[in-house]
C-alpha cells in the first residue's frame, strides 16, 4: 500500500507540519509535499513536533506552487469545509478513502489531497485544481478543524478502508474459552450450594432462576480461568459459614 | 443527541485539554469530566488552546478518582493501544460508535470514554473499570495518537455514525442540473460546428465520435450555466476563425 500524497498548501508553524506527519505515519502515510512553507524549510520544529515520524519530514518534497506539487498526480482531492462558488463534487473522507484505494488498486493512479494553510485554508484557485471537494461531516456550529486533525482524519479513513480488524473481539491473554461441558459443572455445583443454602423459596421458580444464573455467566464469555474461578468463590463461600448478623 | 461522556485521567499539559475540548466539540461531544490534571484547574492555557470551545472547559467536571467520575454511567469503554493481561471485549471505535449510539437511544444508558494521559496512558486498573477496550486500527509501527487525536477519532466516530452526509454529492451553488433535452441542443450545434470545419474524415466514424463526446459532456454532470458556456465556446471558435498558420 502506498496511500495518498499528502500536500501541504501554505502552511505556518512547524509544529503542525510535524503534528501532521506524526498522523500521517498513524495512519501508514508517507509521501508530504509542501507548497510555500511560511517558516522555510527544514524546520526543526517540525522535526521535533513529529514525535519519531522524522523520515516522512526528511523525505517531505518543496514546491513553489501547487500546479508543480501536483502535476505528476492522476487524481486531486481539495479538504474544505468552506462553500465554494464552483460546480465540484464533494465526497465523505471515507468515500474518499474508498474511491483511492481503488484507482490506487488499478497500479495507473496517483492519488492526492490538498490541504490548506492555518490561515485561511484553500483558496478557490487552489480548490480549481482538484477534482473533487472532499468535507468531513462534523459538528456544523463548530467544523474548524486544525491541519494535523484534518490530515489525520482522511488517513484513518485511508486506513481502516481496507484495515482487516474485527468491529468486536475478545483478548483473553492466555486463557481459552470455556467449553459449554465445563460450564454445565460449574452451574450444577452452584446450583447445589444454593439448594443446601435454602436459596429456592419455592421449588418452582428453580429452573428459571438456575437458567438466568446460567445466561449471566454465558454471556460474559466465560475462560478456564474464570471457571476455576468460579469454583473457587463457590467453595470458599460455603466454608465461610453464615455472615454474622448485623448488631447480634 | 448527547452522546458519550469524555473523561481525561491524569492530563497533563493544558494545551491538549484544550484541543480536546475542540475536538470533542468538533463532533458535538459537551461534557468532559477530568480527573488529577496535573497542572491544576481551572487553566488558562486549556482555555486558549480550545479554539472557541470554552464551554467544554468550562462546565469541565473534577474528580479525584477514575471511580467518581465514571459512578452514574452504565458503559464505559476505555482507548488503549496497549495489550493488556485481562479478559475484555476490544471494539473498534466505529463499531463503538454504533453500540454507544443504540445504548443512548434506549434513554436508560449513559456511555463514557476514558483516555489515558499523556505520558503512560491508563493503568491497567482504569481498564478494568471498562466494559470495552476501544483500540484505533492504525498502523501497528506507528500507532501512538496525541491525546486530542485520539478523542477526534473517537468523537468522529460517534457523530458520523448517524451523519446523513451522503458519500458523494454535485454541489452546483445557484445552478440546476441541465436537462436531456438541452443537452441534445447543444451536442446538435456543436455536431453541425464539427461538421463544418471538416473534423469527421469519414461520414462513418460520426456516431460513434458523436456519442464519445456526449458521453465526455454528461459524465461532468452538466448545469444549465455550463450549457450556456458551450455554446458560447461553440460560437466564439467558430467566430474566431481558423488560426494562423505557425511560422506562416
Amino acid at each position: 500500500m502506498t496511500g495518498p500524497v499528502v500536500v501541504l498548501v501554505d502552511p505556518q508553524m512547524g509544529e503542525n507540519i510535524g503534528m501532521c506527519a506524526r498522523a500521517m505515519l498513524n495512519c501508514g502515510l508517507t509521501e508530504m509535499r509542501i507548497v510555500r512553507p511560511r517558516d522555510g524549510w527544514p524546520n526543526q520544529k517540525a522535526i521535533d513536533a513529529s514525535s519519531g515520524a522524522v523520515d516522512v519530514i526528511e523525505n517531505a518534497a518543496l514546491f513553489d506552487t501547487v500546479e508543480e506539487a501536483v502535476a505528476d498526480l492522476t487524481r486531486i482531492y481539495a479538504t474544505t469545509g468552506r462553500k465554494r462558488e464552483m460546480v465540484e463534487t464533494v465526497m465523505t473522507p471515507r468515500a474518499a478513502a474508498a474511491d483511492i484505494r481503488k484507482r490506487e488498486s488499478t497500479g495507473t493512479e496517483r492519488c492526492g489531497v490538498l490541504f490548506g494553510g492555518e490561515r485561511s485554508g484553500l483558496t478557490t484557485e487552489d480548490v480549481a485544481l482538484a477534482d473533487v471537494i472532499l468535507r468531513v461531516p462534523l459538528n456544523p456550529d463548530f467544523k474548524s478543524l486544525n491541519l494535523a486533525q484534518a490530515v489525520l482524519l482522511v488517513g484513518y479513513e485511508w486506513f481502516t478502508a481496507e484495515d482487516a480488524t474485527p468491529d468486536s473481539t475478545v483478548d483473553i491473554g492466555d486463557s481459552r474459552p470455556a467449553t459449554r461441558n465445563e460450564i454445565d459443572i460449574m452451574i450444577e455445583r452452584l446450583g447445589r450450594g444454593l439448594d443446601d443454602g435454602g436459596f429456592f423459596r419455592s421449588p418452582d421458580m428453580r429452573p428459571t432462576v438456575m437458567r438466568n444464573i446460567r445466561m449471566l455467566f454465558q454471556r460474559s464469555g466465560l475462560t478456564d480461568q474464570d471457571i476455576r474461578t468460579v469454583h473457587g468463590i463457590v467453595e470458599s463461600l460455603r466454608r465461610a459459614g453464615p455472615e454474622p448478623r448485623k448488631g447480634g
